[in-house]
């Protein structure tokens, strides 16, 4: 196998270029390329509806211009509301999709027993439903340095609570990061 | 780009210290950062109803304690149950849960010819349907050592089919391990 | 800690095999092990219904055979179809899902207002609920070179628009690679 005069390798946070012929000396470090991120972060607080967040996400993932290949993963940490990718232009989209959620989960206003759980309100359990249908996750492909979505997506908070609520985001980055010119 | 008197690389399967200066002498290897991990065990049999198995996951999977930052995918092996993220302490909203799944995906219990797969019986196709409604897999982060789920969730497993069935998972582990003190 | 008389490491693109004992000498090198793969290509133009792409998938992606372990994320680039996993072998189970979507997500043929997002037809709206309701990602283990499926499960695409329409997936592929012998 024909190897350049110096080679490379991924050190432990960073990525090293040595001698190929002994004395295999160090010639010089940069960023490594394989990389894990993770932050935390707070969505706006909303009351029951579906929002569009791309641009709230990206303002604070900043480190996905980092990223060659990659893929970001998002991860809402509660139980009655949710993550989702969707049409990204027209805002009739949003209002059309909470009430459908509406329509398909229903929702027992007069408290006639059709659910058990129903301390917090009417809309709690429906809530619950709705978050396991639509997913607390989504994973996106990252490619040179942007997410890879395709034209018409974009990342979607769909609020299952009537009142306002403040949710917390995990997001998590792995991939191969772009080489820096040396 | 300043570098300690000595410094580390990710090897196969050992994470190395090497003298930063000539003659670049081996120190020590500790095992390696970046890491992958993978295993599949079956969940305890259920019949049809929606299961808390945060508990049973973690038994099986002791490695989650080694990663620092990561992610672990859980998928289930079939095509009539699921795996969800929904609220851990009310039981009632896994019975409300299973409850909505029945109202949502109607079975035809009378074989009325809603459904044109009913050999297995009415619940199968129905079954079907919850499966990719809700989804086979989820993806959890992982952070100094723990399954980063918010305050109120839980891993779920939603079984659909009326009898009794083992389901098998192969969970994934991937991400960066904690640095063991040398 | 016990190492053989030479160890190896991971570099960037190669793995390489070095002389545990000064003066480190490099043996050998072999591609790298972590890898990340991206790919996007496109499926077979369809109109409403279900498919089973396992084999379009799995053709496009020769590159799971290179992989011991490691996770396939595929993502259609949309937001009125999906892709999901389920029943591989009865091709009714295809035709009751697109039945059984419709009749969950209602479609207002007659423009009576149920949409507020209908100028591209009456599927249109249904479509986008369909598509948030099942996902546009699945995320599937990879073990020995193969997905790692259960005995029934196969990937399905699902469209939910009337007219044919050519989608766009796009593969990502991590995982650490077989050893190839030396």
């Amino acid at each position: 196998m024909s190897l350049p005069s110096s080679y490379t390798f991924t050190a432990n946070s960073t990525h090293c270029f040595v001698h190929r012929f002994p004395p295999h000396r160090l010639l010089t470090c940069k960023p490594s390329k394989m990389s894990w991120f993770q932050k935390s972060f707070s969505l706006k607080a909303q009351s029951r509806g579906s929002y569009l967040i791309t641009p709230e996400v990206t303002s604070n993932l900043p480190e996905i211009g980092d990223y060659k290949v990659g893929l970001l993963n998002l991860f809402i940490q509660h139980t009655s509301c949710a993550l989702s990718l969707n049409e990204n232009w027209d805002s009739d989209v949003r209002l059309d999709m909470t009430d459908a959620m509406n329509r398909i989960v229903v929702e027992d206003k007069k408290y006639e027993g059709i659910y058990r759980h129903d301390a917090e309100g009417s809309d709690d359990m429906p809530a619950h439903v709705k978050s396991s249908l639509i997913g607390v996750s989504v994973t996106i492909p990252i490619t040179d340095g942007r997410l890879n979505l395709g034209t018409w997506q974009g990342i979607y908070y769909m609020e299952f609570r009537n009142s306002k609520h403040r949710r917390s985001v995990v997001a998590t980055i792995q991939g191969e990061k772009t080489s820096s010119t040396s």
